[in-house]
């Protein structure tokens, strides 16, 4: 016996128009196998005319997406218009009308996720976004059910395919960032706006919600400590390379005795960690906890056809929830807590310094990073003459701390300039 | 507000053990984190003065099995007695009486997953089994549930952590097979008796199992192919290791269009592939399909510790479920398909000989390949000599066809002995 249940579209672009395909076009595949037949009622775009390289039959458009929401044949809403506006507002009412909500909005979860879910809890119905990180990789519901009950702590992950795929491109032919960047957006990998992926905004978002499922505390997006990637220099993805290292664009989530710490930034990871071997748009997670120890969930982390898998089985899962008559899948309880100050969270760093070629110069350096406490842990040299280009890498300490030796070392006259600070990332102490 | 559960126990050894621990000992965490109350309201042992290194309550403990399935006070009965009998039969119990069942018993899934998952779904309860493949690593509800839109293509992995704890140390300190399972059951990683594990049973088990969820066929555990690795030499470790290839126990689940294939071996690894490096008691499983290309999950996929988290995780989500007053869960169609027959599959082969050493002999093997549709990739000679030693690796072929050349090769009065034959495995066609 096949039961039906209607779907409503907020959106048809790539993700939207994939999932869309998938449900018009492949109908039987899934009805076989889940015994569902999930039929689009309605499809929400902002132009309706645009050729869309599917066929959307014309009925089913309309550009009033509160048409969708307020169509009482749809049972399931799937928003993937993206932004907060007016995307909150059409979730926030399906979800109050007694649909069930299934998204890829990071932005918007991360925004407003802990009131929509409660508005979700109060209208018992779900609201899933399992599309709203890590593309096709399962990683919301194994960590918000598979996971609940371990006391998780640590999410460390790549998260934003456009980044990744930018740096791995700079790392293996040494083409600069602006370069790649501009093909990027030429393939369709980045947006024509894109400071969202490399200004570490998109994977901000991510590591909000990974951080608030992980941890059970709501985590806001606009709380995650970010840095793009925007100032990384192939000078030192070189250096970085002869020393072991690759960058990345890190998402790092925490639960410590000192309190949440989350924060997105460039990070030079060694060449032989797993994190390092992780190419163009491909998503990688690990979760620690006291009991599992290590898992890393690895996959495509964008694209159409991945992120419209994670939300069909989304649709799917909300689908069997309504012809059961409920839905338990919103229950998840938050704690509000602080997040540390960024300023405290420790970290290893690369420092790479100009520097006057004469005697004495390294320990006048030192000693700035030792009135900081900051421990050196090594030193290169490169060049020779008048100036040198000094490459420090720092034991861990806290980014107060570094700011401080960075403002001491920029004040001396043998320093000409700190060119580059960046963190390391490393499993080791 | 915290709400109550009862939950029993049918087992408490190592991975019985762990949960009990943490219900009792970390109740309040969990209750933090999900709002429930879990309460032990018995445990069912063979020996109740055993000693099991925690405190469990005497009056919880019972050497009455079906005592903890009737209590009337447990909402939530643990399986982690393993075995068919009498676990098929408590459970089976427990689920008509309207209890939901979490088990980490991949036998039992394996041979009757699928009459009691209708059991479960008949009496409107769940029946869940993340426990069962993998250790900690969420595989089975990525699968049935995140997954549910995908048409999966394969399921191939590392699920036995005993064995490849073994070929780990096989492979990199040199010591002989024997030598590693005994040290592995002195050390607990393994069974007094191991034929299980290292006869692939155990890894045939968890495949059906994947097989079932992934591609939506019941598979039953005893239909599936598997070889151990009881017969995996060192010189062929060895002689595997120099040509780029390290031994893997495989467990391979694919759909295509020739059917439905579902095998456990041992398997030569390219040296350059993520499998390659999945070292001692770890597991990892790629999941691959059209449009989610590849995952991979990897974690503990053993220990009492990660198996109790995948439980616990269980135990919370039927928690919620009682709650709400239904079940969703188990609702998973299976179709009922044939398995195809092993001896057609292809595989690539890895053939170690003993031959006469002079010329035209391998023209003359060479001659018995072709005479069976077999193409050989390359050629090894080791050692001169009166005899030597021939490694050969082949192109795809059938098993059959594989089969008919050894045959032949057999009766060649050039070939002293056909060694070793092993499957190779690859991603390359």
């Amino acid at each position: 016996m096949t039961m039906q249940v209607g779907v409503g579209l907020l959106g048809a672009g790539t993700v939207g128009g994939a999932l869309i395909h998938r449900l018009i076009f492949e109908s039987e595949a899934v009805a076989a196998k889940t015994g569902l037949e999930l039929v689009v009622k309605g499809v929400a775009v902002r132009d309706k005319d645009k050729d869309r390289g599917i066929d959307i039959p014309a009925h089913l458009l309309t550009d009033r997406p509160f048409e969708v929401v307020d169509n009482p044949d749809v049972g399931i809403v799937v928003e993937v218009m993206g932004g907060l506006d007016p995307a909150g507002e059409l979730v926030k009412r399906a979800l109050e009308s007694g649909k069930a909500v299934v998204t890829a909005n990071k932005e918007l979860m991360a925004a407003r996720g802990r009131e929509l879910l409660e508005v979700a809890e109060a209208a018992g119905v779900s609201l899933l976004f399992e599309a709203a990180v890590g593309g096709g990789i399962p990683i919301i519901r194994p960590l918000s059910e598979s996971l609940a009950g371990e006391r998780i702590t640590s999410v460390v992950g790549i998260v934003n395919g456009t980044t990744n795929y930018i740096l791995t491109r700079m790392v293996e032919e040494g083409a600069p960032y602006e370069e790649v960047l501009a093909e990027a957006q030429r393939l369709g990998y980045a947006e024509a706006d894109p400071v969202a992926d490399v200004g570490g905004g998109d994977a901000a978002s991510k590591a909000a919600i990974l951080a608030s499922l992980a941890f059970g505390t709501w985590v806001d997006g606009d709380r995650v400590f970010r840095e793009g990637i925007e100032d990384l220099r192939l000078v030192d993805i070189d250096f970085a390379r002869r020393l072991g290292y690759t960058p990345k664009l890190l998402a790092i989530a925490e639960d410590s005795e000192e309190g949440i710490a989350v924060r997105v930034h460039p990070a030079l990871v060694p060449l032989d960690h797993p994190l390092a071997s992780v190419r163009g748009a491909t998503n990688a997670v690990f979760v620690s906890g006291p009991s599992i120890g290590e898992l890393l969930f690895t996959g495509p982390g964008a694209g159409g056809e991945p992120t419209a898998t994670a939300l069909l089985g989304d649709v799917i899962m909300s689908a069997r929830e309504r012809l059961a008559g409920t839905q338990v899948r919103s229950r998840i309880r938050f704690a509000s807590g602080c997040l540390r100050d960024p300023a405290g969270v420790t970290a290893k760093w690369f420092l790479r310094l100009t520097v006057a070629d004469r005697p004495g110069v390294l320990a006048r350096i030192a000693a700035v990073f030792g009135r900081h406490q900051v421990s050196i842990k090594s030193v290169w040299q490169e060049g020779r003459g008048d100036v040198a280009t000094l490459l420090l890498v720092t034991h861990e300490s806290p980014e107060q701390n570094l700011s401080a030796s960075v403002a001491g070392l920029s004040a001396l006259d043998v320093v000409s300039e700190v060119a580059t600070v960046l963190r390391v990332h490393s499993d080791e102490p």
